[in-house]
């Protein structure tokens, strides 16, 4: 019996062949995506916040006393994935909840002068974030590429 | 007190300013992921079959005896999640491991009959979610996406 090598390289050590994923729209579609939430997430890590906890900040700020079934709707979030996001920054006192004054069980949603003040920060630094990935892809292959998300965020696939 | 109406439409129940979001690339981006990893889901419902299920099924009848570690570096999944869709699909017989012959440590990964079986159905359903998105996109803006997709998957940020 031979020496074993340090590495073995008889058993599939080979790369892998991803042809028949990388021929997948879909399968590329999320390879992107997950590049680009990783980007996002280093590019606001001294800020602690997620994808979904950046882009709730950002509506209630343009949307002043929101409220959760408006966000669940704008964000394609569930009710109790939502709830766990207001939960998180309630509890970093990022955001507040206000009772109703007509409708007593409606709960507004506002930033505290904490939540505004980091989101000017993240907004700030995802705004570079977004000049550079517009920078790499071009003005002419940028607008190209937000065409076709739009495009796709709402297509309708009739399948038998 | 005017008596409450059906619907209270005086407390911001217009839909919300999204304008913030929807200038971003990245949110853009994952309204499209979210919108085709649904179509994805309901087209493989009665196969019961995640993306990354898929995509590990599509992978280990492409590369018969691979093993765990190319699998997370091919899929870009870490390792103990891989091992929960690894131990998702061996429970369902449709994927099966086998001690090496060499090194005794690794674990190779091979599809069972069924698990043959049910990729290649799957895989057709796949297929005809594919032309239908590539056929609403058209040939050149489907070309056009896919190019700039594959930049963003290998996209370097420079943030200071």
């Amino acid at each position: 019996m031979s020496s074993p090598s340090p590495v073995d390289t008889s058993e599939s050590l080979d790369p892998l062949d991803l042809t028949r994923l990388t021929q997948l729209l879909g399968f590329r579609l999320t390879r992107a995506e997950l590049r680009i939430r990783r980007i996002f997430v280093e590019c606001v890590q001294s800020f602690d916040l997620k994808p979904v906890d950046f882009s709730l900040l950002v509506l209630v700020d343009a949307n002043p006393g929101t409220n959760q079934r408006l966000l669940c709707e704008a964000l394609d979030v569930s009710p109790p994935n939502l709830a766990i996001v207001i939960a998180r920054l309630v509890k970093r006192r990022l955001l507040r909840q206000v009772r109703g004054r007509q409708d007593r069980r409606m709960q507004h949603l506002h930033l505290t002068a904490a939540g505004k003040a980091l989101l000017e920060q993240a907004e700030g630094r995802i705004q570079q974030m977004e000049a550079a990935l517009a920078n790499a892809l071009g003005k002419t292959q940028s607008g190209l590429l937000l065409r076709a998300l739009d495009l796709l965020a709402r297509v309708e696939v009739e399948l038998n």
